[in-house]
């Protein structure tokens, strides 16, 4: 039987610590399923939503979260793709219209009546939370449930972000920054056939690139990445850019060769300055991407269940969230981190 | 028979005025045509050359000129794809190794040893002009070679962006600069079955647009194109940018509808300013275009010789050659500008 | 207020003739929307329906016709994309599952659960019709009915096995059999920039097609239609068959320049001769095309709404259904009958 | 210094024993060189070559071969990509045109005036073998000759053919035929991140893809491909046929999951029947493809460089010529043939 309450973290106040709150378990609607969580990641779009910064705010009060996966615990009305107790994992996109141009084209990412987890809609920082029945990823039911929830945002964001770079299986793709999306990249790329140059500015960093796969490493502070990579591979055919920094963005687009395609895997605010010499001159292709459609999703999961890509992953309890989230915002956080919730 | 000596428009020093001289008619060697020009169009790229301000420069001495077309007058050893009495027309991708990646895969363009005709290599403001028979357009014996002349340079060029926006028929492209290469981008788009949104700042710039098929205009002076054309259209597939300014790089981006494509025609100094919340958000993609390959040249060729494209050609007497790019230089053309070469 | 029952014409017994009769007017459930029919295209399938001759048999009794278009009467729970009084069209696709791995990618026209209008779910042989809001088209309130009725499957079909030729703005399209949907596919052909070749072994469809904006004709009776392609426009890049019968097909490959495309419009029982050698050595591909997706099928609906496109109809009372479909059956009919129940 | 006459294979009547013949050794022309083989591949294409059994037929007198590899030994004119000395291998794509609408879209394979190594020029079954420089791979120089000798046909024609069956990284790719040709197949599909289901009726066949890394085999004399794939996978996204045989075309479409693409590998005479329902409902893709471009070429030669593809190779003398191609008709190799002519 349901329970009719569970813990969750709450926001009250945009930038306050979240509070732990005994809430109401809601019942699935149409179309819904409501999800028991075995594991919940963290991810750096949580701090934008706990601390409202960005120009659409979420709804309020807020349980953040959108890697939240676990067993359907009750089906709603007209759900017929999944039942009770199938293992899945509550996405970033939550729910979108299903009939705009984007929406019948197989990009809902970029449905403009979209809902997203733990921002428009209460998502997985708790011990139940709702999904729509449509827009969930299925796992298998022996899920490694910690390692899987960062694939449902980080895996995802970083394997859309290599598909949209272009870049062909024997082809270069060169992956900026190796932190919780880009160590992820690194084995997703291996796994797409692809050969990596990886570029960070911290030797251990590299290190890990290069035990996950990476076929060269560039540690920025010692290397201008472009002038080593076009020496010693020509330039790359593509690059994903995972830490959007200014600094990350002009040594992406030195980095390619030309006809090389840059993906941008970020949403820091501000402007990027695009060369337009090099830019038209070597046909350079610059294309933003932000987490991935269902299919993208299911694929990435795919890759992860085989055991081909599997996030460096640290577990917390929910009622650690705030100290977990300062640690994030610090910068504090070694791949990433995920809330046991069977414990 | 060939004469032994030329009049040519021949550059002696950069920022200069150009002189008229009795040059050499030289003889075509391995692989090459000598090519009798009827008509050679005027276009920006020749003030740079002129004017040497391009971090590679030109020849020098230098007869400038890339949009010369005419009769094969003579034909080197190893040509065997034209023959004398072809009409052909020379243009600035003279010619390449045709054997890099870029060459073998049908991208010539980005070869990085290409030759370019009145640049690295003598042009067509002169009475001959040598090519190189494998990079030629090939022309129809009854062409109008006055007005084929701007394809050669300004038709491939806004074709291949144009195809690089991918826009499909059916589909809307923004159009921004209806000046000399955009008003034959109207044509082309229209021929290629796109809907057609032209923006510029003069209204009879978009009267001619109007004229020439647009089937949207805006004045951006009075209206904000992103707004009018989200509104109006509900935003473009593609955008042409062939007047490349900053601010016409930004309504660039803000006309286009979400998956949008910006693909930039020109070759300013300096950068842009590339939004990155909506750039990501939106996946917008922002392409560089540079010419077009000797299939992109064929294909615009045919598209022109069909009557389905005709630039707006003024003529001129290649002895009037710095009047005209004094004129140039001011903004004062109309469309196109093609020195006759047979008065 | 709506009716409680209307005419309709009722299939009872396969290959018998149709009874007019007075049947309830059905109640529009969850996300259905009725549509009050102006006009009524009629198609080929609608025999295969009726003499239930394909595999997998039509519902029964039947009430066939998928190229309904008219006025949304009553809207269900659930429906926010449509109102009372919007045009709309009711297509072949009548619905989808929304959920697997074709819908999903923007491909519901290959989804294994799908429901087809005419055949699996009534159709628009009546006074009204019940639709899945989400799969119908949007049509402007000032449709002409009678012209649009065929776009909503002899329209889409023809435009989407186009698309599938993958043949370019400026490239050659072989379009055999200029009857009912060969001379749609004339139009939409030139409405996609493309050049079109037009064969047929009757001078009047030929002339039809000339008229229609074809480029070239080809009178198979006459000339071998491969033999004068590859002489006159040396091969065409995509080929359409729509009359899918051996010798149209063999004929199709016969055309193709190599890497040409071949798309197949039609679903004859049997198979076809695929001659290995050509097939390899000039690389063709051969595809399977079935009507269009809703993205598909907008796009198909705009361009007859700005009417570059226009079917050739006759119109018929649906009391004389079973005189229609006779003629049908004995090829007597010219481009499509549609059924006008506004009289 | 460079020998007058070397050691050759010459077919001097179609379907004789080939002649071992002191012949002389010719010097390279313009745009071509000499280079001495070190190792040379025995294909299937070799006996139509000696039987001249193909439509068009061979040079006559003939020496067959067109995998072989070695060192350039001398350099005609013109020649400025490799060097003397350098490691190179001369395929079955001679040379091109250079100037078609093939040729300048990187589709030379297409070129209708091609010439074609050991068929209409002299091949490798000799001590040296002349070769156009523009169209040789290029090897390392610590390139195992013999391992690579059948990467020149036997690899880039199974390399490019998994490119044309459209499969991305994570779909599954069908092998039919785990031969010279499929065995090479399975390991390149692997190393581009394909699933890869492996199709043969000889166990030990399966047992090889098994460990070449196929995730699942079937033996088509025990289980029919279509319904076992069907239900073990749901389908293949591809299907590469090696074996172009009448039943394995016929499995291989059966293995298709909808809007999946068969490739075609291979040139018998004939055709095949192509079932039009499955085709049309399902959108099937069926393509014709044959060796590769030059740059396929050198993505085929890289991989196996990088060891990720090693075809299985057995060594004969060149004197064992007959021999060998007799066992080869017979069907009795494993793998592939190739001259060690070191000894």
């Amino acid at each position: 039987m349901l329970p009719n309450t569970m813990q969750a973290a709450v926001v009250r106040d945009f930038g306050k610590p979240l509070n732990m709150e005994e809430v109401e378990v809601k019942r699935p609607g149409r179309n819904q399923i409501l999800v028991k969580v075995v594991a919940s990641g963290v991810c750096h779009t949580d701090l934008h939503a706990i601390d409202g910064d960005w120009p659409v705010k979420p709804k309020m009060p807020l349980i953040p979260g959108h890697e939240a996966v676990g067993f359907v615990a009750a089906v709603g009305e007209g759900v017929n793709n999944v039942k009770e107790g199938d293992a899945v994992g509550v996405p970033w996109l939550y729910s979108a219209c299903g009939c705009c141009d984007h929406c019948i084209t197989g990009w809902e990412t970029l449905c403009e009546t979209q809902q997203n987890g733990g921002y428009s809609v209460d998502g997985g920082f708790a011990e139940y939370v709702l999904a729509d029945a449509r827009y969930v990823g299925h796992l298998a039911s022996n899920t490694n449930f910690i390692e899987m929830a960062p694939i449902l945002c980080a895996g995802v964001t970083v394997y859309k972000g290599l598909k949209e770079t272009e870049t062909k299986p024997g082809e270069w793709v060169a992956i900026s920054g190796i932190g919780g999306l880009g160590h992820v990249a690194v084995q997703y790329a291996k796994a797409m056939g692809m050969h990596v140059a990886a570029i960070d500015i911290a030797d251990d960093k590299l290190a890990l690139a290069k035990r996950l796969g990476a076929d060269i490493t560039v540690n920025a502070k010692e290397n201008d990445p472009g002038t080593f990579l076009q020496k010693e591979i020509g330039g790359a055919h593509g690059a994903l850019i995972t830490a959007v920094s200014p600094i990350a963005f002009k040594q992406g687009i030195e980095v390619l060769r030309r006809k090389g395609t840059i993906a941008l895997n970020g949403l820091p605010p501000g402007s990027f300055d695009l060369p337009i010499f090099e830019t038209v001159l070597k046909r350079i292709t610059v294309r933003g991407s932000i987490v991935g459609t269902r299919k993208d999703l299911q694929e990435a999961i795919e890759f992860a269940n085989e055991g081909k890509v599997k996030a460096n992953v640290t577990t917390a309890k929910l009622s650690e969230v705030n100290t977990v989230l300062d640690q994030l915002k610090k910068g504090q956080v070694e791949g990433r981190i995920v809330f046991d919730m069977t414990n």
